[in-house]
């Protein structure tokens, strides 16, 4: 999509690959001094050799800084760690550890529509049972505690509700919690004893003005030992997304909030089947969440180019809202946050009737007739599930701007052509 | 362990990475050259990319025809290639694939005792039944056709056995087996309509005079259509064994061969779930299956680099046999091939009581007083299964040549003092 790597990342990451290059001076010094402190952490002081399977001591001791640093100093234990291939692996680890059960007593884990499909893939291949709390479009897609209530209850019926998974900023629907939403859906947790999934992987990409991203330990934290001493919570976080966008590397981190030492045991011989996370990802991460600091020689270039790049994308997700809002049958909420949009779409009679004759989701049928007709592919809204009767597709921001305002001009004049064509 | 990364591995992924350094005059051409293929065949050029869920195209095209040149011309298609993290990724995968069923319908999984624990891990993990079969210690570890039946019948009593794991060469045993031999399981494997997993990560690690890799592809098709019309059969690899030896890239892939297409289908949306395997573990797999060619400027280094790093585990695998069997109360079998091996220790009545009334396996019980009295860590035999009432462990064949013999002799020295003191 145009977005060009961080230079300092790289530089790092090419140093651990490769250690003669220490000797190029080519390479800034903090470059090198950061590929020789993650070497002398590696077996050997290669990159080549196994880790830990919970991940390289000193990351993981990098990332409880860094999560202290943006949660005002709040205490983060490097044993709570658990480095990942991606954020996708820790989510499904977590909840292969936390279902369980059979028939009637089946685990049940809720999870907000729309959502991203790792989620209802990950709970069909445990076969555990999918509870959906619908996410409210009219207000910005924000998390209503009532939906969440009537979600629970009705699952209370035919399984057994213990997980609640939570994605801030949402995919794909892009909104940005609310402190005070976080907080009631902290006590719900704690009176209704779920677990909380907080899937934070977009926690650097906030845009709209008005909001901030608020991590679930923070708030957690300063609810008072009431809540922090009980609520059980896992967090996620990947160096796929944010400024850094390296989705090859499959880095991440997991930290996990006040699980119970019998059970995480079981968690670290869970990850341990898998020997460890690819350790160029855990080098990665590692410059990430201790990048360089003013007066270092990179310092000045790095900060640049991330704030280039997340600039950028909150360019475009103003622009992708304001655009989309145009079409007279198209209806898009603000991007206040991660890197989706995921309009509704106005669907004549006659489109909704022939897709259904094709056997297809009437956004399916939608989005292949974009794709056919302009070669624009976006994904329908029916695979991330919405409100019955509501039709929509997810698109990323990503594209480069100039890209991106002909892609959505075009995209404004395909719809309103098929509702034409259709009605 | 010492070993040296080869240096035309790192310089081609360290390109990858850092492609400024591809205007750099200190990295050969067939390096960047190599480089350069790769980043085409990644998204907008870049490591950091997703790449397909298989793995990237042109990559598959080089394993496949890595597979058609190592199996003497039998034809591999790219489309039955899948890119792993690592071969454990791969193997759980499959697994997930096969297992199914409940109570007496359960799937069995048949897998060699002494195994490598990732298939007991898998198995408990999946809720599949573990079939085991012994393998031959008194032939070296050979694989017995009369054992397999037994197994079988006897599994078949409680649940349905449907897949056949076979470790070649093996791990921990180090066996290497006979072209017979996997005529035989190939013979076995299609009258009783059993799925083939043929874990061959070791595949380059043969030392023995006379011993030889055969992959059970090869010996499937040379069998001619009878067999390889109808032996279903996945076979993994890795980057992290042979000459590579890169195990913190997790690298891998798997081979399929007859595999239904519906079944292929979900395979295909089972991966898909992890999103990729990770982009630099794959840039690596690329080079160690399209290597440097005679008169291409890297050829002779790499050649030299792989031959010593081979030449080297042959010599230690000679060794530790050697030096192990001239202790009275060990008995090791040829390291044929792999990087480990698996001695059988004698074991007196009253060290036998003493674990027994410590709560530990007899073989836990000498580890343990092995590492507290000479700081040599090995594992003991029970982690990996053997025959009631034998005792063994498992030490690789990895550390230097010198410090592998003073290893050797203490350990000699250790169960001599070990016997005397507690008989």
């Amino acid at each position: 999509m145009g977005q060009k790597p961080i230079t300092f990342l790289r530089q790092v990451t090419a140093l651990c690959l490769y250690p003669e290059l220490l000797n190029d001076n080519k390479f800034p010094d903090d470059a090198k001094q950061k590929a020789m402190r993650i070497l002398q952490a590696c077996g050997g002081n290669s990159i080549g050799s196994y880790s830990a399977s919970q991940g390289i001591e000193i990351i993981r001791q990098d990332v409880a800084k860094y999560i202290e640093t943006r949660d005002g100093g709040i205490r983060s234990n490097p044993d709570d760690i658990y480095l990942s291939t991606g954020a996708s692996d820790s989510i499904v680890t977590m909840l292969k550890l936390l279902v369980a059960g059979q028939g009637n007593a089946r685990t049940g884990v809720m999870i907000p529509i729309p959502q991203y499909p790792l989620y209802s893939a990950a709970l069909a291949e445990l076969g555990a049972v999918q509870v959906n709390y619908y996410l409210d479009e009219e207000n910005c897609w924000a998390l209503d505690i009532t939906e969440l209530r009537r979600a629970l209850e009705e699952a209370r019926k035919h399984c057994n509700p213990k997980v609640l998974c939570i994605i801030n900023p949402g995919n794909p629907t892009g909104q940005v919690q609310s402190r005070k939403c976080i907080e009631d859906v902290i006590r719900f947790a704690a009176e209704e004893n779920l677990f909380l999934m907080a899937d934070e992987v977009y926690q650097d990409n906030v845009y709209a003005k008005g909001c901030a991203f608020h991590s679930f330990k923070k708030v957690l934290f300063e609810m008072g030992p009431k809540y922090s001493d009980v609520v059980e919570l896992a967090s996620f976080h990947s160096t796929s997304k944010g400024f850094m966008g390296e989705c090859g590397f499959r880095g991440g981190y997991m930290e996990v909030v006040n699980m119970d030492p019998a059970v995480k045991q079981q968690l670290t011989k869970l990850v341990s089947v898998r020997l460890c996370p690819p350790v160029p990802g855990q080098a990665l991460l590692d410059v990430v969440v201790n990048p360089p600091q003013p007066g270092d020689p990179s310092y000045k270039e790095f900060i640049a180019e991330k704030q280039a790049v997340l600039g950028n994308l909150a360019e475009k997700a103003r622009l992708t809202e304001e655009i989309l809002n145009q079409a007279p049958g198209i209806q898009c909420n603000p991007v206040q946050g991660a890197m989706y949009s995921f309009p509704r779409i106005e669907m004549p009679e006659r489109a909704i009737k022939l897709a259904q004759a094709e056997g297809q989701a009437p956004d399916m049928f939608f989005c292949m007739k974009l794709l056919e007709e302009t070669g624009i592919c976006v994904v329908p809204g029916s695979g991330f599930g919405q409100r019955e009767g509501t039709h929509h597709f997810r698109m990323t921001i990503l594209p480069p701007t100039e890209k991106l305002k002909i892609l959505l001009e075009r995209l404004k004049d395909f719809h309103q052509k098929f509702v034409q064509e259709y009605s």
